[in-house]
């Protein structure tokens, strides 16, 4: 087969890089792949399947970083947009739907005895914090060092731009480490808002995380004993372990849940929802921002999950991300590779157990990205409700093919 | 004719504020208007009407608080957007119309070498200051007291979930006042990284302030001097002044100038341009949000702006806007009342100038909506492209009624 190019990607890239600083900045920075390797610019989908500039068709195993869940332009998803288009999207008030969209997570996610909407996954975790923070009259949070919870100043990745007091009251434990999580809250007794964290841990370069027996049940017991708002930062993993939360997967209730992401397939939506003691507290926390009553994002929303929840999405990802897990582990096997497939099925994350420097994963990934089938190779991946049984099978054939290049290139 | 009831609005209203704190949050929340008396939910619109969900219609002088600029459902627009929404919009990658949209924007604005984009006009407002900091090194920030610059914890109109540290280098001048602003700059001398205004004063329950003569070129002359980045909050005037920015309209150059609003006709999106000299600072700050490289509101804002510019959208509004105050004006002498119409004449506000509590402005426009025009009582309004003839007309015939009511229960 001819292996793709992605020639108008770059040249695109380069006039990009003219006018904007970066060219493509954050989570999609061609710099997090492999600089002219990966396709930069998208430019229609279908289900499961997406095609860049260069007219290149992949088989998405990245779902535009977790939006996409039910499926590039899913019918049922576009016929709700499309009906309220007609009428109209960002108006002066909200719409029926947000009453309506509000109704249906409060009763869908056992936590939920409110819920706001907004823009962005960071609009809501820094919001949830303010709220801890008013909730309990005090000014400390514990996270998990080195979690992504936001692009904001408490919690970026970057260091451009920070100063000393955008982390004056951030303390950090290790995820997985409860003796650091009891050291962090003695070290900060009294003074703890909130603790707020992801409900496994999902690094970029790294392994992913499962929480080990008894993480849980053991934060969640000190935050309720030292009074510790528990939020739950669900906005990556949200909807693809268990339609009610990750928590229930999980098998704990925070206080305080995040969520943005796949709620909507792709339109613009976050949400956060918390328990009855924390809504007055809530109500005193100015949120806002100039489209977040807009109708179309919450229409698209309820269309989302109510699929999700007649389709049984989450079981049917699961099997796919089961069955792509077993598939690469064993080609690599045959291959005489080693590969670590970690977190939970629905976002995986592979790498090759015996480097530390993603060389071979790099290489992995940009052929079997070449062949038609998107791996990211330091990102976690994200499966869909739209995968299917012959996605799969195309997708073996690829790994295939780049496993022998990395043997052969690699020795092992 | 009969006047507009908001039944629905209000049941809506209160199942809401069983599931969200305060029901409506943010710039949108009944408390801002009179509660009972407003629609609290929209249904649709067209032009530059819409209908809520009471069936009542309304002539909009308020524009989604601004987003709406060229009309509601505006046929070119939605005919853009219809075409992206058929090949998809949120992706692994941006699309075209990212680059297509920075060549276009860089080019529309003189200050422009460089741009970004993002969702809330909070995002780029928060990440200019980052850059500036990273620029300069230095921690400060200087805003004029009072200013909304957005929702963020620096800013922030709301008390709730504050702490000291989150304004720990904010600092504050009168809008207006030069000794002020020298003042300030003399107080933190050296440590100043930037400085953020709006271009003209615009707070609300008050008069909106346009520069006075000299503000600007003396600002301008004084961050030059001291090394201070001066950043300009756009968000609420771009593109309703001069589409090319309002420092173009009150002549001056900021060194960045963030917008959100108007810049797609209601569609999510905010941009920050910059100059040269912040293009590397700018690449070291952090930003990503997981909608941001969506091409649906990129196409939306490339093809509003090339309307707004083929049409004169700008002349348009100025007419339909000086031509309402004058109106508003004239028919309130004509009933021995006496307003005060503040700010330029596509962002109007409207108040009664022999009182400060608003109460004689809230039964006008309280009138004036329940008859088929949307006023507001409190923040500033906002005029369309989509604004004709015939709605002024059949706006002053709201509100001579209105003023007839005002004058007999109020006296003058």
């Amino acid at each position: 087969m001819a292996l793709y190019n992605f020639n108008k990607s770059i040249d695109l890239f380069v006039r990009a890089a003219k006018k904007m600083p970066g060219g493509i900045y954050g989570h999609m920075s061609p710099a997090l792949t492999v600089p002219g390797s990966f396709p930069y610019y998208a430019a229609g989908g279908k289900g499961s399947h997406y095609w860049d500039v260069d007219g290149n068709e992949f088989i998405d195993y990245i779902c535009a970083y977790g939006p996409m869940v039910t499926g590039y332009n899913h019918p049922k998803v576009e016929e709700a947009v499309r009906n309220q288009r007609e009428l109209g999207n960002c108006f002066n008030h909200p719409g029926e739907v947000m009453v309506e969209l509000a109704e249906y997570i409060t009763d869908l996610i056992p936590i939920a005895d409110w819920v706001v909407f907004a823009k962005n996954g960071s609009d809501v975790t820094t919001w949830s914090l303010q709220v801890a923070r008013e909730y309990t009259e005090r000014p400390k949070v514990i996270m998990a060092k080195g979690t992504y919870h936001g692009a904001h100043a408490w919690c970026t990745p970057g260091h451009g731009g920070i100063i000393e007091e955008d982390r004056a009251h951030i303390d950090y434990f290790k995820f997985n480490d409860i003796e650091s999580f009891y050291r962090v809250v003695e070290k900060n007794k009294g003074k703890i808002a909130a603790a707020i964290l992801t409900p496994y841990n999902h690094p970029t370069f790294a392994d992913q995380e499962l929480p080990v027996d008894g993480w849980w049940s053991k934060v969640q017991k000190t935050c309720n004993e030292e009074g510790i708002v528990l939020i739950l930062d669900d906005v990556r993993a949200g909807f693809r372990l268990d339609l009610r939360g990750s928590n229930e997967y999980f098998g704990f209730k925070p206080d305080m849940a995040c969520y943005c992401k796949a709620i909507a397939n792709g339109y613009p939506l976050s949400a956060c929802v918390g328990n009855d003691k924390l809504k007055n507290a809530a109500s005193k926390v100015f949120l806002t921002g100039s489209y977040w009553n807009s109708a179309e994002p919450m229409v698209a929303a309820l269309a989302n999950l109510k699929l999700m929840k007649e389709t049984n999405a989450v079981a049917h990802m699961m099997d796919i991300g089961t069955r792509l897990g077993k598939g690469l582990s064993d080609l690599a096997t045959s291959h005489g590779l080693r590969v670590k497939y970690s977190g939970p099925p629905t976002i995986p994350f592979l790498r090759f157990a015996n480097e530390e420097n993603f060389f071979r994963n790099q290489r992995f990934c940009t052929e079997v990205t070449r062949r038609g089938a998107f791996f990211h190779p330091s990102h976690n991946w994200f499966i869909s409700a739209a995968h299917t049984d012959e996605d799969l099978e195309k997708t073996f054939k690829y790994a295939d093919e780049a496993f022998a290049i990395v043997k052969k290139e690699f020795g092992s």
